[in-house]
């Protein structure tokens, strides 16, 4: 089998990147370790930027969207009792929008399929070949049968623990790491979101964060241990904790319900340099990780999608390789951004087990220059909807 | 003796709001520890905000400093070899001024004899009692005689080892402190500056700053180990090391000389709460230190005496005591938000002993967001400039 480009990871931002490329007639080839079924189950994150959106409508996909999103023009940050907003559409004229990762994926496969593109589902032993050479290919088993597509670029969309990082030699590779010492209890809840907006909170018990995926469909979390267990929290013992770490003005309208889903995850930032290494490319969590805090995941993962479409255009309509040789350059500036508001937007908001009563003071002036002064809250909103590409 | 206000300490602070008061008709008595020759050969800083520029006018101190003084619209940050400026009056439209601390003292003792302000110099012992009655007294002893002066308010300007802070009982005070692990090497020579502007650099070998007081008269600093002395450090030494840390077309530019003087100072930052016991007010460095990065010691001590010089003016002139039972909090609000910037300013631009590769990058993103972003740079230039009283 022969393609243009083959996408390793089938998720959202591989997907993605097949349909961009198929509006510009470059043909890909995805691979997926999981069903299909198995990936739309995936609970992940829900804040879109207007970059990740602007590229949803450009690759076609963004029908549903526009009808069930929500817009968001700001959000809530609150520490002990205080409450307040972070307008971006006062600040910067400009929004986010609340649609969930698992229906962006879920389009995204619909569209793949309306338009021919070919998934393989359920792949194996995936290897990435002779990247460093002008004829790459891919070999894999998939049916029982071993495969193999010769290709002219790999792009490695397959996540932290995916094979395509692996493929760079560790001696080309240089990996930058910060684990925090905290992790984030989340649950999901058919119940009606506590406020509008999502909510940061602050507080001497812990970090937390009222967010939502629809009217009826509440995400909420409590920064826990590492070495908590969902096991020993009951949805009670949730719903109690999460009480007490916002206002009580919010806590008094909050609804709670059986939770649907409940999962720890723990906070990491990390980079890996280079993003390109001969013809193969990485995309989001396969080159970078942020901490949730800020909700960058999923949209630096589309602004690598956004360099490396553009790259790989310049490449076979204009027949110019400077996109793919700058191609990690510029996705790694705008990488390190998102890292840098994610891990200040994560000191900000959480306790860490060795805060002073000097560090929470200057965490709680922190706080307070975003409550207090424009020019810091204007500085915060054009980090959160997203820098420039 | 008996008086309105005693205040003491004889430095900026206590000599700044006694010509406050004295405009408005308030008699003070001032109490310094050393002589007025001894106060004046005190090296210290150079950089006036706005708000401090405009109290020499309204105490009618000014003359001098806007003759000779130096107006500087920006400031430079450098990272290795890349170098850039703020641009304050681009920005936000406002500056700052470079005037000697000890030109400030000067002046603002030449107004007080001028106007028969009183001033006892080299008192020792000094007792402030019954603060927490209405009639505070201050005991001394000056020319081998015990003294006494009785008075309504006492204004403790006596810097951090004074006695006024350790007059509020240990257990109303609440202390809040971090001590940098590194100090400030600085000398001062009669050299001319090797830029127009101030240029701070984070270089890999640790911070350097090159300041200046005036045309012929240089301060450089590099941050050094806590461990570091002054004998160790020659003035070739001193040079070679700060060349090697700022940018290669500055150093390039660098005319050096013998020091004239040369000193080790650690970094600290240092808040007691509350600023205010009865009848006693604390101002300045009595209540609070700043790591010297962003220039800050002068300018919120001087912001105290705008909000004390207000609230006795209010008690005094319009028989109202609000101000002073809201000097503390008032002060300690503009007092954090000079901590924090000073705390962020100084974690910008220093190397730390335990600082990880990913750290370092973080360190280096939030330079960038200064070197590209006019966001964080108006915000950088509001505080630097000072945030409105």
């Amino acid at each position: 089998m022969r393609t243009q480009v083959v996408i390793v990871g089938g998720g959202p931002s591989g997907l993605l990147l097949g349909q961009l490329l198929h509006r510009k007639g470059i043909e890909t080839v995805v691979l997926e370790r999981q069903t299909r079924d198995y990936v739309l189950r995936r609970i992940r994150a829900g804040i879109l930027e207007t970059g990740l959106v602007n590229m949803m409508r450009e690759a076609g996909v963004a029908d549903r969207m526009e009808k069930e999103c929500f817009v968001h023009h700001g959000t809530c940050i609150s520490y002990e009792n205080e409450l307040f907003d972070i307008n971006f559409k006062k600040l910067i004229g400009q929004n986010v929008i609340v649609y969930g990762q698992t229906e962006v994926t879920h389009d995204l496969y619909d569209a793949r399929e309306a338009t021919d593109g070919k998934t393989i589902f359920e792949v194996e032993g995936v290897q990435i070949r002779d990247v460093d050479s002008d004829a790459p290919y891919v070999t894999f088993t998939a049916d029982g049968k071993d495969q193999r597509i010769d290709c002219d670029f790999v792009a490695g969309c397959d996540g932290f623990h995916g094979v395509s990082r692996q493929t760079i030699p560790e001696t080309v590779r240089k990996e930058y790491e910060k684990v925090f010492p905290f992790g984030w209890l989340g649950i999901l809840s058919e119940t009606p979101p506590v406020h509008d907006e999502l909510i940061y909170a602050n507080s001497s018990r812990g970090f937390a964060l009222c967010s939502m995926r629809n009217d009826n469909l509440s995400r909420y979390y409590v920064q826990c241990a590492l070495t908590d267990t969902v096991e020993e929290w009951s949805d009670e013992a949730f719903w109690d904790e999460l009480k007490r770490r916002i206002p009580e003005s919010i806590a008094d309208e909050l609804v709670t319900g059986p939770s649907i889903e409940k999962s720890i995850a723990p906070l990491r930032s990390f980079v890996s340099e280079p993003m390109r290494w001969g013809r193969l490319f990485l995309c989001g969590d396969a080159a970078h990780i942020v901490p949730p805090t800020g909700a960058k995941g999923l949209n630096t993962a589309a602004s690598d999608v956004h360099y490396l479409n553009e790259a790989l255009a310049q490449y076979y309509l204009d027949k110019d390789s400077d996109g793919i040789d700058q191609y990690s350059e510029k996705a790694l500036t705008r990488v390190w951004k998102a890292e840098r508001f994610s891990w200040a937007t994560t000191n900000l908001l959480h306790r860490f087990p060795d805060q002073s009563e000097f560090d929470l003071k200057m965490q709680r002036a922190e706080i307070q220059s975003l409550h207090y002064h424009e020019t810091a809250q204007k500085w915060f909103a054009q980090n959160y909807v997203g820098l420039p590409y």
